[in-house]
């Protein structure tokens, strides 16, 4: 199942576009993460559309948009030095790949700034769609549009994986955060290269797209102190 | 080489948004038949794509408008009687099928009536793009983009990839080989777990698709017995 999260959208007539290109592919779970208000306007966009804005669920922050989903994808028009991007195509392969149990979260960021660093930390791989100059971005409804259609009409049909299901992204955070600590207990981390290694380490644990069985190996690596009680972690 | 032509466009955003969409996928030539006026608002929706909507050049009507054409595909959201259509994907072959030489045109309707069946006979081929459901039927923007889209961006053949390179299998092996080997040091695996936890490190790790900057940041982690000494890896 596939979720539309909108990290800060400002613009409402681009949030009802939105709407309207879920419901021209078919999807309906839209998520407005630090939203102020939702204008009349957005809703004149959204032509025939308007059930998918009324249910759009909205959450103060990204954190709570993203809890209970288990695989999220960014959408970045630039690359990031500390997060490695898929193509566009990679992206949707792996997208489609997914059994339908799994909640699959497709994160777009705010029309002028797009996905803060700290936003892109939330999700577990990267993605940029192809665009034939670097101005102008894509519109935000536009590359929407352009991820969802081909998840609704791929070109070739790609059987299901039977993979292993990755963790909510909630307890993805927490484990990463848990390794965090330990790093800085360790004094891996220090003020100068904090922000730089968090990011690094988000972006390596997060393409893990992390199970349970994972989350238990490594924290008992990173909990390794003593032997003993690395064995106490069950592995 | 392709045209894109606008019949009776109505709404002065949405013929900005065409703009916008063209330069985000390297087309130029914009046709506005039976236009009024462009009002203001088309300037402000077609960031960055201010240069096509200047150059888009003026008709009275369709016929003067697609005149120097030599193949005009029309989009239709509904069937039409007496016109055949093709499926998206079948449009989208013919259209790159054709030499680079050829003029060809791409005609969109009006954003609520759609284009009349008199302006369809101006055309050689219709076309409609898969939705799912009969209403809302796409933007007029959404339209064009998701026909230029394919055009450039085919999905086969797949073009060179420009995401990082993993390192050559046997890198990644000796990576995950020292990394067993701290483990070992620290007796965090033994001889009775040893062989499955090195599995479950193999999978873990190999999962990454290791590049020559991941594996950098991962022995850097576990050699992290001192802060000194982790400092020296170059993280």
């Amino acid at each position: 199942m596939f979720s539309v999260i909108l990290a800060r959208p400002e613009n409402s007539e681009n949030i009802g576009l939105v709407a309207r290109a879920m419901k021209n592919t078919g999807f309906k779970d839209l998520r407005l993460a630090g939203i102020k208000n939702l204008k009349d306007k957005a809703f004149k966009t959204a032509v025939h559309a308007e059930d998918i804005l009324k249910d759009a669920r909205r959450y103060p922050d990204l954190d709570a948009a993203l809890a209970d989903l288990h695989v999220v994808f960014a959408a970045t028009a630039k690359a990031r030095t500390n997060f490695l991007s898929l193509t566009f195509e990679d992206a949707l392969d792996k997208m489609r790949a997914y059994p339908p149990s799994m909640r699959i979260g497709l994160l777009f960021g705010n029309e002028r700034t797009g996905l803060t660093s700290e936003e892109m930390r939330h999700s577990n791989f990267r993605f940029t769609i192809p665009q034939a100059s670097r101005q102008p971005s894509y519109n935000l409804a536009a590359a929407v549009l352009l991820t969802l259609f081909p998840l609704v009409h791929s070109p070739l049909p790609v059987p299901a994986r039977a993979t292993a299901k990755p963790l909510p992204r909630k307890d993805q955070d927490e484990c990463i955060r848990r390794i965090l600590e330990i790093l800085k207990a360790r004094r891996f981390m220090h003020e100068t290269n904090q922000a730089h290694v968090t990011e690094m380490i988000h972006d390596l644990f997060g393409r893990l797209a992390m199970t349970d069985r994972d989350r238990r190996l490594l924290l008992a690596i990173f909990y390794k102190g003593s032997a003993s009680r690395a064995n106490k972690k069950g592995v």
